[in-house]
Parts: structure tokens; C-alpha cells; sequence
């Protein structure tokens, strides 16, 4: 997965735990002169069978889009879920955004430098605040405000902007509005938030408030997929950093800063890697 | 506080910030030509002053047990609660444990190599598993297995105990057992724990079983003074280590127990330091 | 030092130890009704004695330009070095920077959104790549490339500029360029850089490259003043990131990124905090 | 490679990078009915291979001493190094030890607690200092004092001793002896030593007294391979832990002791699950 010069096909897969599934998959591989860059497994207490294998297509004698078709019989074999990526092909990204530019900037900021992969195509604000930064890395913007009175308008609204742009991913980078169950299942697996709190400590509003009040000596964040439960979601990353009685709720919220976008930014660039897969409400991170 | 060669005396103040203080505890002090070692202090927000003050006894004119009457007319002025320690007395310690001994280990092993201060006079077990730890480190042990019949009757019995050998601490090391109101009503501030979770996350029962089902990627330990609210006690330490889907349950276990003993260590000598104070339900750690 | 909403006045000593030097610094600051916000001392093993104290100006009855003059017969009593800050005067920052953006981007959101105090009065470049940036901050920026042959008139024109700008701190946001003893020793004590390892080890050029080479299991950062000893100065902060076998070197130059912008905008924060004292080669931070 | 209650065998791999090892070797694992519970593979940029796969052995179909005779034709074919071990089989494992003993004792408590497999088998000390805990701990030791003139005879002893008891690892828990080339060369990628620095920084004679010296920020700990060249053997494990100018060198003493005793452990621990491979001065960890 880190080979990134090379173009390479990552297969997932997941299913009930049977044996020669790494065998009969490697053996796919090589044989149409597949060479592995990267392979790995996970063997879940449950029963479940979890792999991740890459491989370098310039022998590769299948073309991408006939390699599904390919390894279909294999899949169905073994009864499994699974989903063929390629690094070549360029993810497209929404990021939400309300007046924070923290997360923002370090997430254009990566992906300019070329760190985090994918073509950041949007950025939607319930805030204005944000767009002289979309306009400096030539990003379109639409301020789509949001009362509870819009809200589910707004929302039919920004569904309908990010299909049309055919978008993979959703970013919310400190989006201070909670998703309707309905916008959040449209998008299942594909949206990433920042939470600030080291979950499931401090759930919900103002966390760096809950954390002063209790007294803890190490402030976190949390990457995480969106679900329709709150704060709820299979969590990616996560971040810590030590803090002590001299910090008001000023100081953590100023700590937590650095904390939440790289922590975000870390949650994006496996995702983005296809390194995650999720099942139940955890994920297997091959990292 | 780190000059441990030297005898010190060490006074530990709250009261209401008022402007003086901080001028009026260190004139006291070098009036009567004590040298300072050390001195911090902290404001918090809600207007409530602390501080640590330590000097050297070496040319101090007045003896050890007078400096109380002599403090007295300032801290009647400025209505302070204060504390006054000596780095030369050592407390003294009792340890209550049940089968895990990693954490007994720990603070026996750092206790007799002199990087844990203190005189650890009684172990106190609920099985008799960790008897011959007490043997090899020639400490007492007393055997008190626990029932709910007997629960009360038992308490009694280690508290006339602790009583009798006029214990200042007691570290409950892995102890399986919630103590009654009673019990730790009896010794405010005097008794620390270590919980094995990031507290507030997974209070109570089996937090690595919690953890492992939530699917976070980070675990930690908190030592914390026993109050009557399970686990709700003013935190000193935390720590955390890094795990993946990779682990089990019973690499949690494993993993948090060099967490676990460190953490507890960690939170055993900023008390025994004199380098805590606590107000509400937090913690000020002067290190 | 966190009261950042307070006008505060901040004094740093150093000095040989005395008796008595805490007790006359707080008197002179409560004398004039400054409420102490903060104190920390430090003595070192070499019988030096270190201080910052900080106190409210609201009811300070000397006004800022006369305490200099009135501390100054306590100083000369002691034989002090000191220096009086004011946290409402807003340091003046140039920053110089290469190709890379990373680290300056950080640096100008950090003070964009108030997390770094200071006002950025101009950002020079070796390269033109990031004057976009500073135009989007809206900064000056000035085109200075360097070679062998025009090293020393372009410094020249550096110092002329920086000395015309009045700038209190330099900071070298990875610039790649050594800069000569002259250029140093003009700027003591005010030249910030960062450096792409956990110094001292991998010293000088192409740190990730050393540290692949080595099979090192940890990578770091450090941030410190800079003297004519190459990345041999006073060290202000560190940080670290874990790595394995699976990095690359390229992958230890993007990991690297994160820890590199994260230490230097510390150990930047801690300068223009005035929480740092530098003694021979090495620092107290009184955090 | 956490599945520790099966029995399972592990097979270590490194040879140049062929297409088709991964299948081939899996392939071989499932042809005689071994499910694999881990698979892991790393292809350096060099291009070097390096895999290490367990599988179950419960239905594995060749009895465990017929495995390598089966192996071997494809091990041929691809001209591997390669390693067969077995999760049931206990290393043999020898500690050398000087005076200090919290390294020793984190060793003792982790195997007797079940953490750490092996079998300790004998503990030489240059010193008498420890020989009480290896009596607590059931496990014979030798006293074997080292002077500049009895090195060699002493060393001889210690190899003969080594070598009837068919020790299969040496642990060096802070033994402050030097090794000759004779003694490290008899025991190739066998002896595991801790330095108490963050290696390459601070080699050879009083880390702490360096670090202290020169004002670091973070100290480190190392576990390594021995080899011929001090400190400068194959790297497995590293930590650090955070100091400030208020640590004397007697407290980063104190402080390093923590850190090196679990570094030490983590090394020892992947070493026994046979999780590493070394390559030329590197090590790959599979974890």
C-alpha cells in the first residue's frame, strides 16, 4: 500500500473464516501474473475472515475492468463481500465545513502536497467563513445554510449536489450540524467525522467543556464513519494529548486543534488507501 | 520537589486568590531563612488559589514541629486550608490486592530501589495468591477474603488494622473488591485505585471487555483517590498504549497491565511527593 | 500565562541562588497590587536560580514603562539577568522559508485563528513557491534567492530588512539554507528552526535518509534556537512518531510533516509565550 | 499470532522478490489442511521479500517434524532463508544481569504471569545482588564475576554454560558488561540487549549523563540485537518518555527505568513469538 508510484489493484475481502482462502486468492493473483505488493489478514474471534491484497498491474493480464468478472467465481465460492479498488483511480471528496478552518486546512493543505490521495471536488459551508480558503486552492464552495426549519430541504439539497458530482467520500470537518438518518444512510461507509473527545468518553455537545468538568488529565479525538446513532459510528483513529490543571476550557479547545485534524487526517488517508474495512460497528485497519 | 537528598519542608495551600498571597508565603519562608527549592502555584477560574511551596530545613530557624504555630497567623489572615509535609518523614503504606499481582510487583519493586518513597507497612489480600510476594519483599500479609456475609465485619477488621499501624496511604493495586461508604468515608483522600480504562470511558465492571467491544483503537488507565461514587474520583494520572483489531480481549488484558502498574506508580508518587492537591472533584499536580 | 484576555506583565530572572529571591520578587510585584498569575522557579544542580512570574496589570499601580527602573535595585542587589514582557505587545515575526509549505501554512493558520500570538510582518523565500500563500494571509513576501557566490550580500539584505521591520524572532519554517555565524550571532536567542530528527541524533543533511538507513523504530523532531554550531543549539520542544519496516523513506518525509509543523509551532508558542530562559546550551520552559 | 491456546506453526521467509511466493506458500499450507490464522509480508524497495505465515496445526495433515522435508523443494525453488517454529515449543532462555534489578524482575513477573513464553532457564549475574529474586523465582543462578584479566575464561564458562543448557536466547537486562566478538559471534540474532537511550543518539557509556548534558526534551530506550559493534546491532523496539529542565540526571535515571524495562519486554516478547526477521543491520517486525 505504499508502493504509490506504481499503478495497483487492492482487492477486500470479508467473509466466514474457511480454510485455503489465502491460498486460493494469492493463487488468483499469480496467476495472471499478479505481483503481491502487500497482503494481509485478519482472523476475527467470531469466525469472520478479513483480507486485504495488492497487487502491481503492470504484468497483470487482466485489464481493471475485466479483473471483477474474473474473480467472481472465487467470491461466490466462498460466499464473500468484497470490493476491487485501484490506486490510479483518484477517489472524489466532499468536505462540510461550518466557521473552523483548522481541519480544512490541514486536509487541503495534505492533498495538495500531495500527502492524502483523491480530488477534493466540493466544499459545501453552512457558513461563509470558509470560502476565501476554497477559492485560494481553486475548490468550489456553496454556503448551504442550515435552520431547522431548511434542514431537511438543505439536506435534498446537498444529496443531490454531491450524486451529481458522483462523490465517494464526505468529509465533515468540525461540521457543526448533526445529519438526518436519512442523509447519513444515502452515504453508507462514506462519510468520516471528526469527533473531539477520545470516545466514548464525553459523547455529544461541547466535549472539551465535559472534559474540564471532570478533571482528566488526557484530552482526545476520534475519527470515525457516520451512522444515524450519534457519535455511535465504527471509529477509524483516534489521538490523544497530555493536559493538566493549568488548561481552561480556552486551552483545550486550542490543544485539541492540532489534535482533531491530524487525527482526521489520519482517518482519511487509510480510508482513502482502502486500508479500512468495516464490519459490525468496528473496522479492521491493515496499516 | 526532586532534590531528594536534602530535608525539606513542603506546604500545600488553598484558599480564595486574594493579591499577597504568593509574596507573604515565600517572605515567610525566607524570613526565617529558608531556601526555596521549589514553588508553584495555580489559579483557577472559579477565583480558588493553590500552591506548593518547598524549602530546604537546612538553615531554617525554626524546627520542624513549631513552623505550624508560626504559619498560623497567615493562614488565619488569608483563610487558607494548607498542609505541611516533610521530605524526611517517610508515610506509610498500606497495599490491598486480590490475585493480579503486576501492579503489587511494580510498587514493591520501585518502593525497595528507592524511586517510590514511603514505608509500605501491611499487604492486605483478599486470596492468599500474592502471600509469597509479601514473604520475598519481607512485608506483612494478612489474608481477608470477602463475602457479602462477611463484608462489613471484614472492613471493620482491615480498617482497625490500618488504624492500629497509623497507615497515611492505601493503594488498592488490582483490588477486586468495591469498598463500602463506610470504609472510604473513613480515609478522605487517602486512598488511591487504579481503574483500567481511560475514565470516563467504561466505568465498572470489565472496561477491556467494553473496550474491545466498542472497537476503539486506543485503551488507557486512570489512578484516581476512591470516593464513594464508583470510579468518579478525582483523576491524578492517566495513560494510554495504542491496540488494533489485531487483539483480543485477552490482549487487552495483557497490554494494560504494564499500562495499569505504571500509571498507578505514576499517580502512587506525585501523592507521596506531596505534589497533589485536591478540590471539588479534580486534582491539582504540581510536577 | 493562560489568562490571555488579562494584560499582563511577565518577568524572567536568572541569577545564582540566594535565599530570600522568590520572597523579594513577589513582594515587589504585590507592593504595587499586581495580582500573580503566575510563578515557577527553577533551581538548577549548578547552584542557578531561574524565574517567570507573571501578574495581572488591571490594578498595578506603576505603569509599564517605569517598572523597569523600579525592579532595577532589586536586580542589581541579586546580580540578576532579566527581562520584562508585556502580553498584550504583540511580538514581530519573519518567517523564512523554501519549497516546502507545510510548516508555514501552519504557522499563519495557527496565528490566523489566534492560537499563536504575534503579528507576521514578512515572509522571505529562497523560492518563489510559496508567495501565493503569503499573499492569501496577506503578508509581504520577498523573493531572496541564495547562492555560494551571493550568500553574503543576500543575508546582508536580510538582516537590512528584518532590522528596518524590527523583528523580535526569526523562524526558520524548513529553510534550507544554512545561514553563516554572522547572520546568527546578530539574531541570539531569536532564530527558531526546526529540525527533521529527534536530536542529536541524525545531525545535518537528510535526517529521513539517515534514520531509514539506521532501521530506527521511532522518528522526531526538534525544535531550537539557533547558534553557529550547526543543529547543535538550545533544544525548546521535541516530538516523535512511530515507524516500522513498511516506511519508506519517502513515507518517513510525509509522516515526518505532521511532527515536523506540530514541534516547531510549539516550540514557538512556548518563545513568544516568553516561557523559555536559555542558560549556556540548554533551556528551561516553564510550562 | 495471538491465537496462543492452539498449537500453530510459524514459518519465516526472506528471499529476493519473485512473483508468485505468496501463493506458492499459502498454497502449500492449505493443500495439507492448514488454516492460516496470520499472514504477513513485506517487499523492501531493495528488493527483498520477507513473509512469515502461521497456521493452525490441529488438522494440518504432516506431522510437525516432517514439515520442513515437505517444504523444502519450494523453498529450493525460490532460494529462501527460511525458519520453521512452533507456538508449543518453548524457547530456552538465559537473563544476564549486573546489580540493578527492574529489568530483571519485569522479565521474571511477565513469564511467571504467562505474558512472556519461554522457559527461563538460568540467570548469570556479574554481581550477587540478584540472586535472591532468582531464588524467589525458582530459577538457578550462577555468580560469575568479570575483571579485565578473567574476561576471556569467564566468558568461556558462560558459553559452556549457555550451551549444555541449549539456551536459545540471551537477555542482557542491563548487564554492564561488554561482549567480546567471540562471545556475540557463537550467538548470532540471540542475544537481545536494552541501551537506555533513543539509539543512534547517546551510544556507548552514561546515556542519561549525555542526554542531560545536552538539554533533550524526550528520553528513549532501545532493545536491540548484539552484535560485534556497540549499541550498533539490528533495532526491535523503542519508546520514550517525556522530561523538562527539572529532571536531574538522577531522575532521568530514575524515570528511564520504567521505560527501558518495558522496551526491553516488548523486544523480548515479539522476538519469542517470532515475529521478527532481521536483514543486513535492519529488523522486519511483523505486529
Amino acid at each position: 500500500m505504499r508502493n504509490k508510484n506504481r499503478e495497483t489493484a487492492i482487492l477486500l475481502i470479508s467473509c466466514d473464516d474457511q480454510p485455503g482462502l489465502v491460498a486460493e486468492v494469492s493463487y488468483f493473483v499469480s496467476t495472471y501474473k499478479g505481483n503481491i505488493v502487500s497482503s494481509d489478514q485478519h482472523n476475527d474471534s467470531s469466525g469472520a475472515f478479513f483480507m486485504r491484497v495488492q497487487w502491481d498491474m503492470a504484468d497483470f493480464t487482466i485489464p481493471a475492468e475485466k479483473i471483477g468478472a474474473a474473480f467472481e467465481p472465487i467470491a461466490e465460492k466462498y460466499n464473500m463481500d468484497w470490493k476491487l479498488k485501484f490506486s490510479h483511480i483518484q477517489p472524489r471528496i466532499a468536505i462540510m465545513v461550518s466557521k473552523y478552518d483548522h481541519a480544512l486546512f490541514e486536509l487541503l493543505q495534505r492533498n495538495k502536497s500531495g500527502e492524502l490521495p483523491g480530488e477534493i471536488v466540493h466544499i459545501v459551508g453552512n457558513h461563509k467563513d470558509t470560502e476565501s480558503i476554497a477559492e485560494y486552492f481553486d475548490i468550489p464552495f456553496s454556503h448551504i445554510p442550515i435552520t431547522k426549519a431548511t434542514k431537511a430541504e438543505m439536506e435534498k439539497k446537498e444529496m443531490d449536489l454531491f450524486d451529481s458530482l458522483e462523490v465517494d467520500l464526505i468529509i465533515l470537518a468540525r461540521y457543526m450540524q448533526i445529519l438526518s438518518a436519512d442523509f447519513v444512510d444515502h452515504y453508507p461507509q462514506k462519510i468520516i467525522n471528526i469527533h473531539h473527545s477520545f470516545l466514548p468518553a464525553f459523547i455529544g455537545a461541547k466535549p472539551y467543556h465535559q472534559a474540564f468538568e471532570r478533571g482528566v488529565k488526557i484530552i482526545g479525538a476520534t475519527s470515525h464513519y457516520v451512522t444515524s446513532d450519534l457519535d455511535q459510528g465504527p471509529i477509524i483513529a483516534q489521538g490523544i494529548t497530555h493536559i493538566s490543571h493549568r488548561d481552561s476550557v480556552e486551552d483545550l479547545i486550542r490543544k485539541g486543534r492540532a489534535l482533531e485534524k491530524n487525527v482526521l487526517a489520519r482517518g482519511v488517508e487509510l480510508h482513502l488507501n482502502h486500508q479500512v474495512l468495516v464490519f459490525g460497528n468496528k473496522t479492521v485497519v491493515f496499516d
